[in-house]
């Protein structure tokens, strides 16, 4: 992992301001989010999910969410998905994203094949970047253990949360698009999950997103419902997200891998 | 309307302490809680509501629901339902209840008509009741507009919020037994709405509350499911419908009536 570049963002709701500084490792190009005055203690990190529409798309709304992360005393970072952004395309999911396009422009039902083929290669090519990334930033000064996840495509959350110790809780944003395979993992999730679900989002399957969240094995899981469309989540709910990482990811709080 | 007891409550979130005062408005009893020593201001008014199972038996999770609502700069009140506490039963409701258990004890589905017998008249009866309290406890010193309402038979603040003008906003708990009626009524409800839902409630019709929360008006809604069995709403939970309230229910903030 080397740093490519870094900067001071000015912000105002993160007093002392937060230090951004891209880095990439081997391929894959990410961002660290982190207090610009190093802190007394390691700050626990949070990983910012996103969609598959590259980092530079991306960029606006990860640096909010991160600003405000930081705010609260994480380090945030992120890394590009795989076939994204500046990455190389892969042709599994180039075709599959042609035949999702094809049968939402005939009005035609999206098939559970097409689906597979347009999320699984995403997640199992994405997780392991992701516990890559987390080796890498968890042996930064100044960055520690427990990690939270928040956001993005929600089957590589419940992925990350299932798979990966380190994850001690996951902001989660219900989506459609999820493979049947990703309703049985949600099964195996056990750690606190709150679910973000945009009700009014008229390209969102919302009996599915309440059928995963009714899936999820988490004893400890919240589901906020709430208006304004696709990314319309009000500013009330992203600091209840906020709250509910600042309760579970905590420096001191024993993650399930310790 | 006269008071008939007064005594000061100790409390660890109100600094100051609460002031709770019983009263009597004709026949129909009921409690305010109010800062003890008064605010500069008048506070605006949550009315707490409540399942219909007498005031006596309510108390202790009216008293810590009214404690946090008075630390967080309000009044608080709440007066006895129709038919329960001390109040005289209503014959059409205690048929239609005796009504309900017979079905359950049989595990049989309950009849549209029970539940229309056993909600509706207690809707009738109940609203213009809280209604009347509003006017007595605006009228009182201390006490002003908007008003929330928080709780209860989700038939009772469906009701409310439509027809009375000084509800600014409602925390509404998701509850089984809704009358066919009310469902086509909450399409009339507009004002900002936060309501609780206890997922894994197993005495509660999940799929009827949810579709309730869809045929809610107001263009500001948002749901809040959480576990913990029916009366397990977490703390968290709480401090968020408390900070609802609080966005919405504030002096100078004018509700509809103004």
């Amino acid at each position: 992992m080397h740093f490519t570049s870094g900067k001071r963002l000015d912000t105002e709701v993160s007093r002392g301001g937060v230090l951004e500084r891209e880095f990439m490792l081997g391929e894959v190009p990410g961002i660290l989010w982190t207090p610009a005055s190093a802190p007394p203690a390691e700050a626990p990190l949070i990983l910012l999910g996103h969609p598959p529409l590259g980092l530079d798309k991306m960029y606006p709304r990860l640096a909010a969410r991160a600003r405000r992360v930081v705010a609260d005393g994480f380090a945030a970072a992120t890394v590009e998905l795989p076939g994204s952004g500046v990455r190389p395309r892969l042709p599994v999911i180039e075709e599959a994203r042609a035949d999702l396009r094809r049968a939402m422009a005939a009005g035609e039902p999206v098939g559970d094949d097409v689906v597979d083929r347009l999320v699984l290669p995403l997640v199992e090519r994405a997780v392991p970047e992701w516990r890559a990334a987390l080796d890498a930033l968890l042996a930064l000064p100044g960055i520690g253990g427990p990690v939270g996840y928040s956001g993005g495509v929600i089957s590589v959350g419940v992925r990350l949360a299932v798979v990966e110790p380190r994850v001690a809780a996951a902001v989660l944003f219900a989506g459609s698009l999820i493979p049947r395979a990703v309703f049985e993992e949600a099964r195996r999730v056990t750690v606190p999950l709150h679910v973000l679900l945009q009700w009014d989002d008229e390209g969102n399957d919302r009996q599915a997103s309440l059928d995963l969240f009714d899936a999820f094995g988490s004893e400890e899981k919240s589901l906020h419902a709430n208006m304004g469309g696709h990314t319309g989540v009000p500013e009330s709910a992203g600091e209840e997200a906020g709250r509910f990482l600042a309760r579970h990811v905590r420096r001191g709080r024993s993650s399930r891998a310790t």
